[in-house]
């Protein structure tokens, strides 16, 4: 079950956190680059190839002390079939490190198509008459809970059937988010508190053995008052907490979104680890070892970060 | 700019109608499924081949007489990277035959990342220091409101910077959609209100020479009242209306979404032209020719049935 296998990952790690891998080639070191450009070109074939080498690269890097990555679809369809397929390839990678990966795409779509995208992420796709096939096979995916239950629904069926989990839009860090997730409904509450509220009805029957449901919330480390809100109200949602870090989020801020007893949040970080190699202290230091040791000192940097407000 | 370029095109074939491609392997007829599952295999590859030449041979039957296609992208990537490929040849080979193509993905996410999206599909990808490259590059994209204008921005500047299109989710056809978007707020509006609202500032800067914005909306034809409501509020937004047909919606439900001027609206239909050739007046006759004249048949149908009850 997804929920169990993070939970005792993140316990293993004493680690409540996850690496974003959301790579734009800018980003890619130059000691990679230039070599996949000269192999493949400077064409979306040689982006690609840089990008999964780079992120092989973090991932080794990673692995035995980061308990989950997080690969943002955008930045791979970004680059094309190629772009998509060294999605394919880094969860891959990461799945076979022991690292938990959960697919960052917030999709969304009506039931009979919710089922597709369910097929193509968390469960299998008809082929023929008795031959089913897993096409992307991550452990988790985002999505999105703007047309309720029966876009949501298959996504838990798949959570059900084969141990997988999803992490649904609740409050997003973005600086927008209010223009719908805060507007007030007559009853008083705002979109995202019932929106927590369906999250809880939705994830009642894929509860593991900690008390955390499978069905689990994202909620932005920029909204910290609204953490606090939401944390009461999602009693078994595990929360996703993206924007620590670049987009202005502290340990204080994500601390909201943890329980008393540690558990309940996985915090995420991408452009800090990713381009950890750029801070001015490694600068000028441009190899495979020095980029290893620089995303790793920040991943042990943000774990320290976090554990400590959080005291565990 | 891609609002003038459909409403052309719309005008030109007098059908405002939109083909959707979510082409299920169940629904590709044996005379193409036999031959590629011989040739490739009964796997991954083999469905994506099917579905290729399926999608091909309706795209043939249908070029002159249907504006445009909406590829459904989990139907896709339900295949794996195989899908996904042929996602973009599909798309390549309708806008080839003059088609316009609309990705129905209801991408979403927060504004950098939604900047990936957008380039993926919309604009241009960045690959060396002046070296830019379209990865998908249809002609409009759906997308997801829930996280507000910042989410939506870098995909309006696509549209005025490449000439392209989005339709904003606004009141879905499925059943539960009424759990967020019809809410009721304070000021006792419904979320579909709101979100439409902001679909009119956000369309506002990219409006045509017909009136209309690059910015449309997207209404089930399964509600037919809110689509009056929403007709009224939507200014300059050309609706796109998914639930016709095999999800229950009439021509007489679509007709409020049409304005007087019989412009406004596209309907999509996906299985009744999928599937024509599995009606019982077809059965037994499973050739390429027979395939042709079904899916043609229900095509023209579909847009007499439409075109009665608009008056044009």
């Amino acid at each position: 079950m997804f929920i169990d296998a993070l939970i005792e990952k993140i316990k293993e790690q004493n680690n409540p956190t996850v690496v974003g891998l959301d790579p734009k080639i800018d980003y890619v070191p130059s000691f990679i680059k230039e070599e996949m450009f000269q192999k493949h070109g400077e064409n979306l074939k040689g982006v690609a190839e840089s990008i999964l080498k780079f992120n092989k690269t973090l991932i080794d890097s990673l692995y035995d002390i980061v308990p989950a990555v997080k690969p943002q679809l955008a930045y791979y369809e970004m680059y094309g079939v190629e772009g998509v397929r060294v999605f394919y390839e880094t969860c891959k990678y990461a799945m076979q490190k022991g690292m938990l990966c959960i697919a960052d795409g917030k999709r969304n779509d009506i039931g009979t198509t919710a089922e597709a995208y369910s097929s193509a992420f968390l469960g299998k796709t008809k082929i023929g008459e008795d031959n089913f096939e897993a096409a992307f096979d991550v452990d988790a995916l985002t999505v999105n809970p703007y047309l309720g239950i029966d876009g949501i629904k298959p996504f838990v069926n798949d959570c059900a059937n084969f141990g997988k989990g999803i992490f649904v839009l609740v409050k997003t860090s973005n600086k927008s988010s209010g223009q719908i997730q805060d507007i007030l409904t007559q009853e008083g509450k705002s979109i995202y508190e019932k929106v927590a509220e369906y999250v809880n009805e939705w994830g009642a029957n894929v509860i593991g053995k900690y008390g955390y449901s499978s069905v689990g919330a994202v909620v932005g480390a920029t909204y910290p008052n609204q953490a606090k809100i939401l944390r009461k109200i999602l009693k078994n949602a595990y929360i996703l907490v993206p924007g620590y870090g670049a987009q202005g989020g502290t340990a204080r801020d994500v601390a909201h979104s943890f329980n008393s007893d540690g558990l309940g949040a996985i915090v995420n970080a991408s452009r800090s680890i990713m381009c950890a190699y750029k801070d001015e202290k490694w600068s000028g230091i441009y190899t495979e070892d020095k980029f290893n040791e620089a995303s790793r000192a920040e991943a042990l940097r943000m774990k320290d970060d976090i554990n400590q407000v959080i005291g565990t």
